[in-house]
C-alpha cells in the first residue's frame, strides 16, 4: 500500500512542504555557493542536497511549529539546516570506508557520481551550512532562539547523537549488540534528528515546557517507529522502489528488530510505537492531527 | 633561530594561553563525551583535539579580545571551539583520500591510530561541537554574540572558506593554479580562520566597526604571512622538527610562493606581509604589541 493510498491529504501536504523547501535550500545554496571559486565542491553539495527525497524531517519542523502558529515561511530556513545535517550524514555513511554504498535514492552516491575526497569535503561543506543558515538573522529575528537551534541542532548531530550513532553501528558489524544496545545506537543515529525536528518546532514557536516535552515525546516514539519501518523495509522491500540496495543488514550481519523478532513481530512493535507518537500528541488536541498521521504514515512506508 | 630565541615573552604568553585552552577543551570534551556509549568515536576526538599543537589560533582570540578589556576566561570557550574547527580539518585533511598523511605533530594520524571510518566521524563530531560550545549560554551570556560567532564561524570554515580552500588544494594536483588563483585558495583555506580567530576577538569585546576591521586587516595579512612561513618550512625545514614530512609540497607538484618566487623572494614577502599585518594595528597603539609580536613570530617559525 503506498503513502498515497493510506492517506492523499497527508501524501499531498508532504509534497507541499517538500516543494517549499526544496526552493528554499536551492535558493539558500545558490546565494552562498554563487562567488565560491571551489565549483567541484559547491556541485556536489547541491548534487547531495537537491536529489530526490521525502523531506520527512523538514516536514515535522513545519508542522510542529505551526502548532504555535508559526507560519511555514518562517519554519523554512530551519527546515533547511536540518535537510543539511541530514544529507551531510547520507553522504559520509555511503563514503567506502563507512556503508559503501553505489546507490542513493536511484542515483550514483556523491563519492561514485564525483570522489571520495569531493564527498568528504561536501559533507563537511553541508554540516557546517546548516550551522551558517540557523544563525543567520533572517532564519528568526530573535538571536536567543537562533542560539538555542544551534545548540540543541549540534547536540543532536554530534558525537552523543548521530555521529555517535553511525560509530555505533559500524562498530556492531564486528561485535553484534544487545536488544538494549541496538535501541540506543538507533536512538542516537535516527532518533536524536527526528526529535530534533519536532523540538526545533517548540522552539521556533516558543512553546511551554509542557508542549516541548510532549513533542519531544512524540518525536522520539516517530523515530523509533521510522527506524523499525526502514529495518522492514531492507527486509522485505523492493530494491527499485527504494532506489538502493535491499537486504543489506542481513548481509552485513547487523541485528535489528526484524532480525530478533521476525517481521510480523516487528510489524506489532511498529504499531505500537506509532500509537505511542500518536498519545504523545494528546495535549495539542485536533490541531495535531496532521502531525498523527504522519506517525501512522510509518506503517505504510514503501521507500 | 627558535620562537622562543626571538621573543621569549611572546613565547611564554603562547604557551601560556595554549595550556589554559587545551584545559578548558579537555574539560569541555570530557563534560560532552562522559555519558555517550560510543567510546572509540569519544577516544579518536580526543586524540585529534589534545595532541600537540601551538595553539595559535586560540591565542589570537584570546589576545584579540584582550584589546577590548575581555579576560581570558571569557574567551576560553570561543578559542576552543575555534580550535575544534582546526583539528577536525587536520584529521580530513590527513584521509588517504586526501593529503594521504601517516604523521600529524610526531603521531599517527587519526586514522593511522584508529581507523578511517573513525577519522571521518571524530573530524565530523568536532566540526559539530565546536558550534555546540559556541552556542551554549556559558560561552557568552548574549545570545546575540553567539549566533554572530557561530554565523562567522561558519562562513569561515565552509564551501566559501577552509573546505572550499581545500577543495581548490586538491584540484590544483592535477591542474596546477596561476598566482592568482593561488594566493585566493590559501586566503580561504587557511587564511579565514585565522581572520575568524581575530574577528572573534572584536565579536566578544563589542568592538566598534573600525576597530573591528582593522582586526580584519590584521588577520588577513598574518595568514598570509602564516602561509608563506608554512611553505618555506616544507621547502626548507626538518622533518623531525616539524613532526610531519617536509617537502611534501614540491613532491606533490603543489605551485606554492616558494616554488615560484625561489626561498629569497618568498622571504622577502613574508616579511612584507609581517609589516602589513603590525601596520594594521596601528589604531590599538601599544596595547596591540602582543598581537604585533604574534605577527613578528611568524619569520621565526620552525614548526
Amino acid at each position: 500500500m503506498s503513502a498515497a493510498a493510506a492517506n492523499p491529504d497527508f501524501a499531498s501536504l508532504l509534497r507541499s512542504h517538500a516543494a517549499a523547501v526544496e526552493a528554499r535550500m536551492a535558493a539558500l545554496l545558490d546565494g552562498e555557493l554563487a562567488s565560491t571559486p571551489a565549483k567541484r565542491l559547491a556541485e556536489a553539495m547541491r548534487y547531495g542536497l537537491l536529489g530526490p527525497g521525502k523531506r520527512l524531517r523538514p516536514f515535522l519542523v513545519i508542522e510542529s511549529a505551526a502548532l504555535f502558529g508559526v507560519p511555514r515561511e518562517a519554519a523554512l530556513d530551519t527546515a533547511a539546516a536540518l535537510e543539511c545535517i541530514h544529507a551531510y550524514s547520507l553522504i559520509h555513511d555511503d563514503l567506502p570506508a563507512m556503508d559503501n554504498d553505489d546507490l542513493r535514492r536511484g542515483r550514483p552516491t556523491v563519492h561514485r557520481a564525483y570522489d571520495e575526497a569531493t564527498a568528504i569535503l561536501a559533507g563537511d561543506g553541508l554540516l557546517t551550512f546548516a550551522f551558517e543558515v540557523l544563525a543567520r538573522p533572517v532564519s528568526h529575528p530573535d538571536p536567543a532562539v537562533r542560539a538555542e537551534l544551534v545548540l540543541e541542532l549540534a547536540r543532536a548531530s554530534g558525537a552523543t547523537g548521530m555521529a555517535g550513532g553511525q560509530m555505533l553501528d559500524l562498530e556492531a558489524e564486528r561485535l553484534p549488540l544487545e536488544p538494549e544496545a541496538i535501541a540506543v545506537m538507533q536512538d542516537m543515529k535516527t532518533g536524536a534528528l527526528i526529535r530534533f525536528a519536532c523540538v526545533a518546532g517548540a522552539i521556533l514557536g516558543r512553546a511551554l515546557a509542557g508542549e516541548r516535552a510532549a513533542l519531544e515525546a512524540y518525536g522520539g516514539a516517530l523515530g523509533e517507529a521510522y527506524q523499525i519501518a526502514d529495518d522492514l523495509l531492507d527486509a522485505t522491500g523492493d530494491s527499485a522502489v527504494m532506489g538502493k540496495a535491499a537486504a543489506k543488514d542481513a548481509g552485513a550481519g547487523k541485528a535489528t528488530l526484524v532480525s530478533r523478532l521476525g517481521v510480523s513481530g516487528a510489524r506489532a512493535v511498529l504499531e505500537n510505537k506509532v500509537n505511542q507518537a500518536v498519545a504523545a500528541l494528546t495535549p495539542f488536541g485536533a490541531r495535531a492531527a496532521t502531525l498523527a498521521d504522519a506517525a501512522r504514515y510509518m506503517t505504510s512506508r514503501t521507500s
